[in-house]
């Protein structure tokens, strides 16, 4: 769990990030800021940092804040009950992401792989997106992603986000989505 | 049909205002500005200018641009096939944009209906939507918008968009997507 002073320091620098990038939020909004440490208690290295716009039973509106070098932990959606797992479209909004999907590995990724959760990453084919640019992930297909040294924005657009139900390659991670 | 030159022109004036708001896109999304003036040859009056990023089967997200004072005109978006109508959430990132809805009319409402087309605006229940306040359109409901004198954009997220079903109020518009 990220504590309530960690939690204070890290929404303020993701509301930096929204300005650097003209990214207005309403002030209710800037309340809800999620912070994920996905419960390993590394923020600054495997997190996320996000607001949701929309989650309706169709389509979810989500903007994503990488600190400089994050890294969201590898992970996929799987079907869920009648539905297919989520497709996610990610597209860069301010910053450079790394994003690795399954597929024929890179070599030399340009990440660097979180060094205490090295074995938990597994997908190496490499998508680098700069602003503007954007890639859609079919359901249940595993991914990770990561800034470059500026940190990162990303709009994700996507079927109905069902965060609780994502599963995680690196097994003590615990993702609780704030309500 | 917009001529070539006033495309080209409406194409120019269209990036100007992602430019101002900050909205990054690629050269061949530039490209592909959709300008459309419903066929009612007034497109500083009433028209449109989109993009859009994504649009599968599940999910749809554009950026919409409205010049200063410009009017999209009112539409629904009927059931096709086994699919309701499509949902719409439109969310205001630069400018102003007075949105109006089926429902309870406002007295005096702040846009100024277009003049020519004054009988095909028949729903008055006003929202002014300013950078970061967005609303959802449920499906099959009638609805136009038309921004302030700064011009406006507005994200759309939405399910999949069909634009060539839209059923407009007035009956001269012709609405052909381009391709």
């Amino acid at each position: 769990m990220v504590s309530v002073s960690d939690y204070q320091k890290a929404k303020l620098k993701t509301i930096s990030y929204f300005e650097k990038a003209n990214i207005i939020l309403t002030s209710l909004e800037r309340e809800k800021i999620e912070i994920a440490d996905f419960g390993l208690n590394d923020l600054e290295r495997q997190g996320l940092e996000l607001i949701t716009y929309i989650n309706n039973e169709h389509y979810c509106a989500k903007e994503l804040v990488l600190f400089p070098l994050q890294t969201c932990p590898e992970h996929k959606h799987p079907p869920v009950d009648d539905c297919a797992g989520k497709t996610e479209t990610f597209r860069c909004r301010y910053g450079k992401v790394y994003l690795y999907v399954e597929g024929e590995p890179t070599k030399n990724i340009k990440a660097n792989i979180p060094s205490p959760s090295k074995d938990y990453y597994t997908v190496f084919h490499e998508i680098e997106l700069h602003p503007g640019d954007q890639f859609t992930i079919p359901p249940n297909t595993l991914h990770w992603f990561q800034s470059g040294e500026e940190g990162a924005i990303v709009s994700e657009f996507s079927t109905t986000s069902r965060d609780e139900y994502d599963i995680f390659t690196d097994p003590h991670i615990i993702r609780i989505p704030e309500k």
